[in-house]
């Protein structure tokens, strides 16, 4: 990656997150509820308090430029990455609750449940969830009733049990909560945990986009060796990372014993694997030319982050 | 209502109790997920038991008998109605919860969290309430996709922080749980925690019948009317019902010393409260004529249920 696209790409991402704050502070305002509602304004806060200030918000970013990739306008985009925002905040409330993670400090501050209590953590959870599939249908998305549809189910879908809360399942079956460790496939396992959520992302500008099917399949191939890098880096960061730059303890993987990726492969294996992995999204990315340049340094990001 | 009537109500919320509960066995059967995907099998087996065996379906059945209002094909409503009964028994058993109303058995079994564990029952929460919202997209419901939109974002205004995750927050917040007991309008606030779903099932045929205007509202109007006395037969019901029948304790929100249509009323007022909702009901469905019977019957049904 030249020093111009690494500068372009950064800025980009800046933007982004810059421009999802905004958007989902709004979505959060007490402008959500129409007047007579009652508003129930400690919801609301823990709400803006898991969501707001904070995060690369690399999920949005992903929508946005695999729409960007077909011309879809900005906003829509942006829209989109925010109800995936919301689905990604609520999953890390309901993580930490002392159920499930049992986690106090998340990107540096205490936990929602820290901050308030267990009820309220889970049902902003449980609010935040509701709300992306409130946001992910809206008009404003894609004039044609269709696109939104597929947007809306297949959001449903990397979130559900075949994606984001099975793989958490499979994930606490794997650590032994319910007895005996079950034998765990990581790879699988984080393809769902962590990958499909991801891969909405890319996908998710296909759809905007009304892409060709050779589109949408390399998205699907790009999101899905992002998601395998993303978490192979997680693994790694949990054993060679800085705490303080993370915002959370390291160390806990190996403290609970699970299986990761870093104890499958090695730490070398693991960053061979990563570099496998990188060559793929960039392969999958060929038919877009130049134009999946931002996207390429978006895998390298991923592969690459300290945080 | 002449005997005849009541038979045929009683014929007919058995018949559809009997059609949802075959539908959410297969919609949550071992081929709800792909065979590429890993089967989180504890968390299956988990939404399962929350989901199946029991239950009046009211809620599936008011979708059913408002879509039969427009000769809405019956198997259409009845996935509308699933995806419903989802939101419905994810909220029970987030709300069954420790850090929530803490209960042990619901429906005379163990409530979920009992039965498994807390990190089990968040997820399975978490899987049928991202479930619904696969559920209620699908192709299946209404060839015209804004009629599935429309539902869509119903269903998750009916079910967020605006509707029942809202009113949940509030009744907790009524009963003093984050400091000082917050004053309660009992109306105002049911009408979000259990009304919403309730009037969501009524509306559902106005939206999946494409109805006028004016047969949206009157449903709409019978809708609010019937969960306003569903939820006073409730208060009632905690103060006057039979444990055994109820398959849960009474005397439940005394103890909690809340705010109720009870206390707010008193009992011959929260009794007299509900005949004028019945027959607020009764005259919001005459645009409907003979039509509109069964679901007069519903909310008789509703206003004088013992459990």
């Amino acid at each position: 990656m030249t020093t111009a696209t690494a500068t372009d790409f950064a800025k980009r991402l800046d933007q982004t997150a810059e421009d999802t704050e905004a958007l989902l502070a709004k979505l959060l305002s007490d402008t959500l509820l129409p007047d007579e509602i009652a508003r129930p304004k400690r919801l609301m806060e823990a709400m803006r308090y898991s969501s707001l200030g904070g995060g690369k918000r690399l999920r949005p970013f992903l929508v946005v430029e695999s729409s960007a990739l077909f011309g879809v306008p900005r906003e829509a985009a942006l829209l989109a990455g925010a109800a995936l925002e919301c689905i990604h905040c609520y999953s890390l409330i309901h993580d930490d609750l002392p159920a499930m993670d049992n986690s106090d400090l998340r990107r540096g501050r205490p936990t929602l449940h820290k901050k308030t209590d267990d009820a309220t953590a889970i049902l902003a959870g449980d609010g935040l969830l509701t709300l992306a599939f409130d946001i992910i249908t809206r008009d404003e998305l894609h004039n044609d009733p269709t696109v939104r549809l597929l947007l809306t189910r297949a959001l449903a879908r990397a979130s559900g049990i075949g994606g984001m809360v099975g793989g958490q399942m499979l994930d606490l079956a794997g650590e032994g909560r319910f007895g005996d460790r079950e034998p765990v496939d990581v790879a699988r396992l984080q393809q769902m945990k962590t990958g499909a959520l991801l891969r909405y992302g890319c996908i998710a500008g296909a759809i905007l986009g009304q892409s060709t099917p050779a589109q949408y399949q390399a998205l699907d191939d790009y999101g899905r060796a992002l998601g395998e890098a993303f978490q192979i880096a997680d693994d790694l960061l949990d054993v060679e990372g800085d705490a303080a730059a993370l915002g959370k303890q390291t160390g806990q993987d190996a403290a609970l014993g699970k299986t990761t990726f870093v104890t499958q492969l090695g730490i070398d294996g693991a960053k061979q694997r990563v570099r496998d992995l990188l060559a793929k999204a960039d392969s999958a990315l060929s038919i877009f030319g130049a134009k999946g340049d931002v996207l390429r340094a978006a895998a390298r990001f991923v592969a690459d982050r300290k945080s």
